[in-house]
């Protein structure tokens, strides 16, 4: 197949605190909840974060073995971020706004990493990593 | 924060599986088995399909709710096609390379949608709509 485009799309249970985090907590721009969902567009992820019931539809179709439901850690977000300085006020601000995080970022496999997790326990990682970025650049 | 790239990761029990799903069923351009994981580019969306060892590497760090295990349903991709022909090639190509599919592709939603389930459940959505495609072109 050669799609067009490919949308990410996650579960969540809670549609207004699902926005705070990511538009308040992580700082990215998001659209409003809008026929159950959220719309956020970022480089290299379109991604819908859909109400469990409006997701469910989708998956409804698919058969009785599909959870439907968030599950932390089934998938992971990488973010190749700029500087430290912006991965740790990105989770801060994460974590103000209702994310989880195991502990400062630290150094690791070459490069300064966070995690945050956002209310439903999707993993996001904010890497700084010149290599990496250079890479993407 | 200003993310320069975002790369999403699924962990995945059977490298060899699921590079045979991806390459011949799907028919997308993968890179190889490397390092624990299969690199895939694809319009809006860079795929790091890895090992469940090397994915939980990462998990491991964010602590111990996080599952790390592949989990059908968890998320989806959704993928815009431009035919109905090749909606149906592909969901065929998907099933004989391993896919689950739960029945052919049908009318809903204002348009042409097809499911198919990786060797570990992740979820692909096919959908052909003249109105999608026309926006993301």
């Amino acid at each position: 197949m050669k799609p067009a485009t490919i949308i990410v799309a996650l579960p969540v249970t809670d549609l207004d605190r699902t926005l705070r985090f990511y538009r308040e907590g992580l700082g990215v721009e998001t659209s409003d909840i809008d026929g159950g969902m959220i719309v956020i567009e970022l480089p290299n992820l379109s991604l819908f974060l859909m109400d469990v019931r409006e997701y469910a539809a989708y998956t409804d179709r698919i058969g009785p073995h599909v959870v439907a439901a968030p599950t932390p850690g089934a998938c992971m977000f990488s973010c190749a971020i700029g500087t430290r300085g912006e991965v740790d006020e990105t989770l801060a601000g994460a974590e103000r706004a209702g994310g989880s995080i195991p502990g400062p970022a630290r150094e690791a496999d070459g490069g300064y990493m966070g995690y945050v997790s956002d209310p439903d326990g999707h993993v996001w990682e904010l890497v700084c990593n010149e290599t990496t970025a250079a890479a993407a650049g």
